[in-house]
């Protein structure tokens, strides 16, 4: 067990290295076009998510994400216990791998997120949509075709990036961790919260109604 | 056959969130460069296109396009009565897309496309091309690497955006919905028509000409 | 073998439209930032090298490029009879491509490239190294995995548009095509008979040093 | 063995050419913004990486990077003697990957980097993560899925150019390689030994820890 809990650690440590490491990187180098700047973040995001999911998947079935857990949990595929551990060290990964970023750019480490536009319906919405339409991935993808799940999350969410006001947060943990980085990826930590409830809302909702769609063999 | 339909009307609803969304985020974050905007709405596209394909091919067939459904017809394998409940709910879930969108990025819902360069012989021709395309990848990836259908025909969108004049919409339910959105991905409705006449007779260009391709083992 | 040369001039034909296509419209786009052009063009070009080599491999092999089907004809994969064929519908399928292009873009069909830059000892250097590369890819792909030979074209002239200084013709039914279209992807007429020189010598130092290098399994 | 030592020259050789020649045509094209620059290098990188570790794979294992020479001969599975001479010939091949890529861009053969900013404790934390997450990824795949490996790197890269600060050398060959080019890929060659050696440690340090997380099937 103790594996599974270094590979959620570990790989939600590199998931926020990728998505905040880009943001800075990006922001720096993208001359105030933000367009280009996301463009590199959703890039690298999806890079690093291919490749964590692949490597870490046989371990600890790659969740790095608390909500990912939860929906697992209602499944009755993981037990209460292993997903509270599991939500713990996502937890504590995240904060850790943004602090290994802050590092690596030369920035102060300990940070709190100054952006503000993160809230209001529309963006809580977006995160709604986000977050449905990851599960929808990952259950459906389990179903349709096992082996490609490394590879539809990494597209989903490189294309969420761009198709949802919100960027697509969709995972609680990486909600934490970027409430630490004052940085391109940031969000105000007093805007946090209401992204995670709507995400695990969003869970529930998912668990319920795509559990019919996916239910019958075409 | 309740589950077709779900999936037909889900997957067509995530493909203009993925069109429309990406399209807006393009244009509000490209500071006025069209080319960074349409490099965003493609990608983005491509990677919708992967994952509904992927989740939903095994349900429905995922087809999400009256003009495929149309042409799987003319093989003979769906019934005249399963096709147009496809192209029903598929033109249903293009709309609710599009409505989702404009709700997650605050924008009115109801809105009507003053996009007006999207018409004309040049263009008419650049969507039977795009068309013949589109039916040529998914005819001939079927007949040489079905399981390569999803990536075929997301790179295939992704590279029509740039290498046509009409950046390929190849799809009656995308235009049709699309003339719902004043946005980037928008087409004035009076213009619709005719693209759906052109893609629909690339349907049948198309389903003509490439059977005798296809036909022979090389 | 007729479904052979329909396969080999359609998809000659598709990758003309492939090139130019995006060409046209990244210049368009791009609003003078030439970097952004030559990404969409690059991009859209290995979406389509994905596409038709997939589809048509089955059929004929897929060559579209009279370089790769001399090195064919060198291995003694293909007769001589059969290889001149496949160059004349190349070379047809590629103008047809051009001109097809240049209808959707609503630009003169007839033209002659005025781009005067692609010539000089280092862009033939540029292209040796192209064409090498090329069928090295080729080549070294059939030999460690065959299946994925569309992958390995498609990523590599995605590539090579960049780390080479021609941005990689590498095919002298593409060279001739592109002489015919005075935009972004034109090439002089005048320096196309060098580019094409380079590349057959090319394919004989690649034949003559890869098939040791290939020849004994690791 | 001649093979081997081909393989590993040649592909790190392509390997430059990617880099350096993709850092300069990036560089060149993008009028100033080096985000666009940066983006072209990444996607140019990780389409050579895919290309010559999948090609090279099965003759050399296709290092082309003294520090997974290094972590393979830990591993026992390489000699000492072997695995010096794959580190020559990578060396010696980085180099002339430049050179051949100074000639195509017509510029002098013969530079050294006036590159200054890669130094300094942030650049060489950058450098340590960027290197214990390449060996995390080659470990890693090769227990959990070892096809995609060619995969799992070029995604790995291509994201880590812009999550790291240091765009991620993460090899020695490169490094030293990378200081004989005066251009956007380059490093002042003062400042070469100290990544080379942040390199080495980070590769015993993935060797000694990531052991044990791999050790046990999940």
């Amino acid at each position: 067990m103790i594996q599974k809990l270094w590979a959620e650690g570990l790989g939600t440590a590199l998931l926020l290295v990728g998505v905040v490491g880009s943001g800075i990187m990006g922001d720096t180098l993208a001359g105030g076009n933000v367009g280009i700047a996301l463009l590199a973040n959703a890039i690298a995001t999806g890079c690093m998510l291919y490749v964590i999911i692949t490597v870490l998947g046989p371990i600890s079935g790659a969740h790095f994400n608390p909500a990912v857990t939860l929906a697992f949990w209602l499944r009755g595929e993981i037990t209460a216990r292993l997903a509270l551990l599991y939500v713990m060290v996502q937890v504590a990964g995240g904060v850790l791998g943004v602090w290994a970023t802050h590092a690596m750019f030369d920035l102060p480490i300990l940070q709190a997120s100054t952006t503000m536009h993160r809230t209001g319906p529309a963006q809580w919405w977006s995160e709604g949509i986000a977050t449905f339409g990851l599960l929808f991935v990952i259950f459906g993808g389990l179903r349709s075709r096992p082996e490609a799940v490394p590879t539809l999350v990494a597209l989903y969410i490189t294309g969420a990036y761009w198709f949802t006001a919100s960027t697509s947060f969709a995972n609680p943990a990486v909600t934490i961790a970027r409430g630490f980085s004052d940085t391109f990826a940031g969000i105000y930590p007093g805007h946090a919260p209401a992204f995670i409830v709507i995400q695990l809302v969003a869970v529930g909702i998912a668990h319920a109604t795509l559990r019919r769609l996916f239910a019958v063999k075409g």
